[in-house]
């Protein structure tokens, strides 16, 4: 299916990029660190990470490829 | 498969720009604010957005970038 | 794929624009409104729409768009 | 893809349109009514259609479009 | 995505025509018959078909058209 | 989308035909058997499989034909 | 739809080859090994590879096929 939509959400993570970013995954779980690179898949590489489940901070990652089908929402770090 | 069908209920979107509007998810849980951007796939951009799960508020951002294979509907904010 | 088929199932939704109809999705909530728009995707725009849980009605919303994935079926409104 | 497979199952419901035939959801319930049209994506419109659950009517339908990918199978309806 | 590949195990379903298959689904139901027609998609058109639900015959098919991205994995019948 | 990728993980499939490998499923059942076919979605012949559900043998098959969406991973049979 | 993003996330798994990863799947468990292959679907074949469930070892494999549709994020073996 052309992506031949004159309007392009994924554009706007262009500017995002070396920002810090919040992913949320379907099951709830956040990935935030700075936007290295992404796709139209929203396939995301973040690096400088944190993983938080239930706000808690689980893991902490030099750098992470998040698969795009798992994201439920991308924030800008309001931090 | 190409996208040729005469009507094309995302171009109503193309009126809601900038008009608040209110998507839920699968998972019920719902997001308002105003329509920036959003493409074929109902990936959707929201600023000044406000979550509420069970109508209750959980969250507010700045921005936020909404995966379209998670929305159930999108339906103008009435209030 | 190319949507080579003669017969075409969507286009008989083209004689029902305007006409009030049922979407059940596949959680089982119903959504009866009149058709305004469709797609191949089967998204579609109802106005005047109500939302039916359990067949009790839980919403109404001057318009909705109904992301096609969720939808099991749709029905003219016998009503 | 292509559908470029010289066996085409979906050809055999053209031999089956205006038949009375059975669909099998993949929740289990069974839509029995009269083949008005079908496409490649196994979207179906039934006319004078019942619904069973659990092999008990439970609706009746002047006319149904079921969504294809909720299908589980079809077969002719033996009575 | 091309169907490039040389190699094509859905070519061994054509020897396969007419003779005896077995076809299970994700959710361990199982389809006994003559394998009539297939395609690219593994829709699958079997004829004198019986159903088993834990080993346990619970139907019978003049033919049934087994919708492709249900199933689990096809058998030679070795009875 | 192209598979344009120069590296090419179902290559190495090519090298494994006719080798002994074990197919885990994402229900965790487990097919041993020679590599017989393949293609890119992962749709895969085994030759004198064997089927396993928690470790313990639950089957034999002359051949089998598994659909690939329900693979999870593909090992070479260390044995 | 092409994949004309002129950022490939993919890409910075080429500069990872040969390197020990980390892959977690969906369900949780994770497999640690060499990046031997790895394709736009983000199928990957690890070599020397060790599977962990709730951080427990489970399984070595001298070389493992994982099937993209169920990655849920890559990451570098920081160790």
């Amino acid at each position: 299916m052309a992506y031949n939509n004159s309007r392009n959400p994924l554009r706007s993570l262009q500017k995002r990029l070396n920002d810090s970013i919040i992913i949320r995954l379907k099951d709830g779980t956040e990935y935030k660190g700075k936007l290295k690179e992404y796709d139209n898949f929203m396939n995301v590489i973040l690096t400088d990470a944190s993983e938080f489940i239930n706000k808690e901070e689980t893991g902490k990652f030099e750098e992470i490829f998040v698969r795009g089908n798992n994201v439920l929402f991308i924030i800008p770090d309001a931090e």
